[in-house]
């Protein structure tokens, strides 16, 4: 008899940040893919508009994929599945609410036509090749997600997602421990489970608190409009600044296009309840008294173009803050974010308003577990084998220490890379090669064709600007016959008589004539005496390096 | 008889982080300055090394300026010195140790010859014209920091300074609350208070809480080396550091230029107790066991070219990180410092360290004062007017209200604005004027020289970076004769095989062909045409936008 074939993981996204969470199951000639979401760009990737994975490995195995299975529908989950269907043609599982945001984004990427989307229910099971895929029941910051029991040849292996453990959610019940208790005392092999919060002490608040806080502020801001922003997705926030809304006898605006998005998504599939009649739109608000509204708003993360930022500066056609607003910022700010959301608060404050954050009070919750929570799945689900997923390096290796606390051999935890390959049997866990992995940046229409060396051009461009240094020399006689002439952008203001521009014609003009008297032509040698003697004279003026590009045409 | 002088006063920075602390206090003809400080650029801020305040109203009303009064050391406070110093010739007064690091400031900008440094102890009176300034014992994050009573024909104003009330501190006593009580009991027209930590409700806890959780993991880290980096200007915390690693046998190397240079200044000065022997250099440090030295380290914020970097990224000459090595971050970030650090962190745990942080242990304490200590001081001094100051506008407005709660009469509370003028005497104070105020950006050699339309062209280029088109063109045909030859940086990496470079040169070549068979050859007209043709082939093509510089060359 052939011998069972092993279970192979590998993350390519969901570890350190890169390209946000993408991992692939692997049983003889089955593949599987959890999620394909996509990351944010950091500070030092300049112009680049998103991130995901390197998808090189599943292209190359595509004829063993045998779906994109999906566990909720945040950004960091799906943004990259239309990245993925341009290359591969395979399947995706998801929960309904999943599977509409999942439509809304392929419509806009004109790939929906070619989707093979298939809904499933919590308590579904899936059979695809070696694996049986199970969809438990979860909580988090956004409705329908999903933890899945892996069913290999091998064993069970339980893949949280991103959860939290909410005894009271908004909709539906707590996280189904049941069946994870179950699947516990049967065994389970492995068990991958999401790190974001492993620093935080005891349990993540309930989603409901949030609520209280709510109508605690919504009863006492007696005369004042009230705006609140959060995050487009968390529909049971918003269902709370809904229910809040209504006890106080205010219309509700949706503002925002992610948001009208994601409502409009969520009142089709029937994930809210909203009154007839209290939603209306922005255009309706003049109707009212200011103490009759609620608007409800993106931008809680401070960025530039949301409704949020455009209202704080003065930039938003339909709402104008004014004395009396009161504006409610119902997020945390993702870490890197903490100066734009400041930013905001701060022109809310210019502009008269009151503003109640994250500071001053209990209006956000988050959708990940703390320790405490962590610890019950660790205890609940007892695996053979743990992998921390979903952090940054040092989460995973908090995870990890918070496993062996719980009496998990250390031999047992494996703290991965992206691209490293986990293989599992019932008898032994091993990390063995590696698959190509990385980030791969998207600009404007571009994915991949902004690499290092563009990057690093444009880190120089933005910290010293540069120089255009032009110059037509005769084919025949080597000499100048027009310029140099010097453009500069980014580098100095410089006023016309501050005569550095003049300078730096002289300098290149020198170098070029001192290379022409030392018989030196070749184009490349002259343009690196251009640049050299141009960089010592510029630093040495002004201790700045700006990027130098000396053209040199020829007639 | 000549009615007594109006006190004025006007926030050069200090405010909204605009160039951080400079204050000014005028009294007819006499001007003092409280503070000279500096701040770092925000992200937008592309290649600018620092930002200090506009003292164009200082360089006009030099003939009136008594003195500049430093509260303490830090950068914020005493950072601006040197560009203030360029422009005027004016006496400087401040502690012990202020001055110590405003000499070593000053002598590397080759200042120290022309500055007039006056040291002053706690309890001095110093009379300056209209102006008695009192120098009152205080706590913060760095030893011999003062608050200010400023005695002037109207009244007492208390200036804080940067503070917090620490009961046990590492030396000296607490803060002079018995003399603020005198002042409040005597009478105090106006208070101007630290606002940084507002938002933080009970108490900032003593420094030397500290040392009992350094003595812990110290006393727990029996086979490790042990690495702790923090501020270096905080001389206590390195003090304390010092006193866990003698209690522990340990010898420590002190690591970083800038820590370097302050405990040397507070070493010659007396600030620091070290036990002869225990301070070892970096070359020295092979001779030890790890379990025998605590290297003591700058880099707490993750600056990439700090000591704890350049160790993280394996970058540092003479430190090594390996498995089995402990690092301490003993400081917050900084907002806006938080993803810096956290890469630090990240690596240093890739390397195979430990790593305690912020998150998980009580190894740093705040240098200002929670909302606790600041109703204090609101409380003991009893204010006839208050201005909050030394913060972000929430945090002003966060501490107006604080001072309404205490009871204050609102209209006699100000919150203000950079530049604008306050006036204060026995019976009323009013806001006036404004004098110029603003940013003034410093990028190498050049104060002032970055303005907007720098900035703006940094920001075009780092997002999108840029194209060069280079044509020569004839002055008698108005014909092309060479090029146009197409220069990117920063735009796309291509591969030659691409033909996009190629297409660009077709449309540059067609704009300019179209030009001239219309008879325009004007060269203005000319760029715009390849400038708008170019722009919307690229939009098309690759919705990116990059810098377009055309370059018309006439022979």
């Amino acid at each position: 008899m052939a011998r069972k074939p092993k279970v192979k993981f590998v993350a390519l996204g969901g570890l350190n940040e890169i390209g946000k969470n993408m991992y692939v199951y692997e049983c003889g000639h089955d593949i599987i893919v959890i999620d394909s979401g996509l990351a944010f760009p950091d500070d030092e990737m300049f112009g680049v508009d998103l991130v995901i994975p390197d998808m090189t490995y599943l292209v190359k195995n595509q004829e063993k994929i045998r779906a994109v299975i999906l566990t909720h529908g945040h950004e960091d989950h799906i943004g990259g599945l239309p990245y993925l269907l341009k290359d591969l043609d395979v399947p995706i599982y998801g929960t309904r609410l999943t599977l509409g945001l999942v439509e809304r984004k392929l419509k806009e990427h004109g790939l929906l036509s070619k989707a093979k989307l298939n809904r499933v229910m919590q308590g579904d099971l899936v059979k695809l090749g070696n694996f049986t895929i199970e969809f438990i029941h979860s909580n988090h910051s956004i409705a329908d997600s999903v933890m899945l029991a892996i069913h290999t040849p091998e064993g069970v292996i339980v893949h949280t997602g991103d959860f939290k453990i909410d005894p009271t959610p908004i909709a539906g019940t707590m996280i189904d421990l049941g069946r994870l208790g179950e699947l516990g005392k049967k065994g389970v092999l492995a068990l991958l489970s999401d790190s974001t919060n492993v620093e935080r002490h005891g349990y993540t608040m309930s989603e409901s608190s949030v609520g209280s806080t709510f109508d605690d502020i919504f009863l006492n801001a007696k005369d004042q409009r009230i705006i609140v922003a959060t995050f487009a997705s968390n529909i049971h926030r918003v269902q709370q600044i809904i229910n809040s809304a209504v006890k106080n006898n205010r219309k509700i605006v949706v503002s925002g296009r992610s948001m009208e998005n994601i409502v409009e998504v969520a009142q089709q599939l029937g994930y809210m309840d909203i009154p007839p009649g209290s939603l209306i739109s922005i255009e309706e608000m003049g109707r009212y008294k200011p103490n009759q509204i609620v608007i409800c708003t993106t931008g809680s993360q401070g960025e530039p173009m949301s409704a949020l930022s455009r209202m704080a500066f003065s930039g938003h056609k339909k709402v104008e803050i004014t004395k009396g607003d009161l504006v409610i910022i119902s997020a945390n700010p993702i870490p890197g974010n903490e100066k734009l959301v400041s930013k905001v608060v701060d022109e809310l404050f210019k502009l008269g308003a009151d503003v109640i954050y994250e500071s001053l009070s209990e209006v956000h919750v988050s959708g990940h577990a703390c320790q405490e929570e962590l610890k019950i799945i660790l205890g609940i689900t007892k695996p053979k084998y743990f992998i921390p997923v979903h952090g940054e390096y040092r989460h995973l290796i908090q995870h990890a220490r918070l496993a062996e606390k719980m009496g998990l051999a250390k031999e047992n935890i494996f703290v991965m890379d992206i691209g490293r390959v986990l293989e599992i049997d019932s008898k032994e866990a091993k990390k063995t090669n590696t698959v190509p992995s990385g980030k791969i940046l998207v600009d404007g229409l571009g994915v991949g064709d902004v690499g290092n060396i563009v990057l690093r051009d444009r880190k120089h461009l933005a910290e010293d600007g540069l120089i255009v240094i032009v110059v037509t020399i005769s084919a025949q006689t080597k000499e100048i016959i027009a310029g140099p002439d010097i453009i500069s952008r980014g580098f100095v203001y410089v006023r016309e008589s501050d005569g550095l521009m003049d300078e730096i014609r002289e300098v290149a003009r020198d170098a070029i004539l001192k290379c022409s008297s030392k018989g030196v032509t070749d184009w490349s040698a002259l343009k690196s005496n251009v640049k050299n003697d141009l960089a010592t004279f510029l630093y040495s003026k002004t201790k700045r390096n700006p990027m130098l590009l000396p053209v040199i045409m020829e007639v």
